[in-house]
């Protein structure tokens, strides 16, 4: 099969979908995960991922991960392209991607595995197995740094890997790894930090990035997504410092305020955010009045008097 | 209910056991597995931990964690402490417990959460909802450097919290964790990283140690243990040197060959380990050789001439 088109598509932001949940019970919040859904494609983006990490993957049971792919696929109803994230033992994962398949996804994500112990052989057995055991074109989510990217490299001739979500924020690395997977085999380099680093792997050669403040600020995230396609600098770096308060504030307490600042920030703009789910708690208020602060810059919300 | 017959039963090894895979089809060898825990048994092993890191749990599916739990708890029958490894979401997690309970698990073990986003206040949530929605007690196995030991603080007047096998290996924070927790709190501490660490925290208050090793030359972490316990320390040096080697051939490749060492060496003394599952690969030849090396210096098997 010829996914020539997948990849044609990935060229834009991968937008990472939340899934909000109830304050008590913590149960899914299926209305609020709908709103979120349509917020994103009323604002014209064009490739959603369920079960990413700010869809907090790590959080739900299987049986909701399923769920979520599902629910999501049925919600965007073709108006995108659905990338489902998959990931842990070599056989969940692949009970994870064949029921986002039978759903309607159209591609998958592998997550890192979350193994303690991974060598090179071993890492690259883990996602050859998973991508040919689909039907579905697969992507991968490289993030371990003490990974060596000799994996992606053994990889990248398989023809259902067609792209590489990239986190590793090593700049050498990025670049080298780009350049020294041969161009044939048309994997697509997608920036996994963000908007904060996209600017860095873009100018390597990547070609899309990631985003959960797109639940945010989705203009702001195509804003910058056109400046690195128009190539336009200025615009790029002033984009570049706007956004950078907002996911250093995401950075804080070692990524722990990751995906509760962007839920916090929807709460404040009015969108159903809810809550997180454990390992991660709601904010502090000095981070709340941070997150409002941020808003207040992007003018999205009234400074206070 | 008082689980202070309990803490007394952890002063000794956690002796963590592999689960044996089969060759090709990758699937679990239950008489493997069956001679693995009698071998443990035989040799005086008072703690076995079905589901830790050597016994590949990620590389699990849930049923199959549950399903070894179960398996474990009747070959030991009595015989030592079964300490079952439960992980994932909390709500997995639970699952997962109340399974074990269920098989007749002494205790859990906690694994680190595996979600990339933690703060203080979700881990010890985390933590809480877990050993609260279970009747056996639990260790916390703690291993993120980034998380503060208040987690552990925190949550040591948790009754239901018995130990915590601590598995950052900086010993400042060893010291200073395990003094600075209330006695009253009455928490075993478990050096997590086995016998090459467990000098340094014995000298810091910990009581008992985990051990891969122990599945290959048991009479070695005894002697160990009983050093340690007698706190003659030209004896703990001396064992100590005998199974660094062993130890850092595990830690090549950031860790990656934790476990097939331990299988490999299993293999080659005739015991029935398997292979290890993906994204574990099998050793290479010169690692093999170093295998060997350890053994012949251990007196287990010959030298060649």
């Amino acid at each position: 099969m010829d996914y020539s088109s997948f990849r044609e598509k990935l060229k834009t932001i991968c937008a990472i979908n939340v899934v909000p949940f109830q304050e008590e019970s913590k149960a899914i919040d299926w209305d609020g995960l709908e709103q979120n859904i349509q917020f994103l494609l009323q604002n014209n983006l064009k490739v959603i991922v369920p079960n990413g990490n700010t869809g907090e993957f790590y959080a739900l049971t299987l049986d909701e991960a399923k769920q979520v792919t599902k629910k999501v696929v049925e919600i965007v109803s073709g108006r995108a392209l659905v990338v489902a994230g998959i990931g842990y033992s070599v056989e969940t994962a692949i009970e994870l991607g064949k029921d986002a398949q039978a759903a309607g996804a159209d591609c998958v994500m592998i997550h890192q595995p979350v193994h303690p112990y991974i060598t090179e052989d071993g890492a690259v057995e883990y996602f050859q197995t998973i991508i040919e055991a689909l039907d579905i074109p697969s992507i991968i989510y490289f993030k371990n740094q003490n990974l060596s990217d000799n994996v992606l490299k053994r990889l990248a001739p398989l023809q259902k890997l067609i792209g590489v979500k990239y986190a590793i924020n090593d700049v050498q690395r990025v670049a080298k790894v780009i350049r020294e997977v041969p161009k044939e085999h048309n994997i697509t380099w997608i920036c996994g930090t963000a908007e904060k680093w996209a600017p860095f792997y873009f100018h390597a050669g990547a070609v899309g990035f990631t985003s959960g403040m797109v639940n945010v600020h989705p203009q702001k995230s195509l804003a910058m997504l056109e400046a690195l396609q128009q190539e336009t600098k200025e615009e790029i770096w002033k984009l570049w410092e706007e956004v950078v308060p907002f996911e250093n504030l995401r950075a804080k307490y070692h990524d722990g305020n990751n995906v509760v600042v962007i839920k916090e920030a929807m709460e404040q703009l009015g969108y159903n955010a809810g809550v997180t789910r454990q390992p991660v708690s709601s904010l502090k208020e000095d981070d709340r009045k941070a997150v409002s602060k941020v808003l207040q810059s992007w003018g999205l919300v009234n400074q206070k008097v």
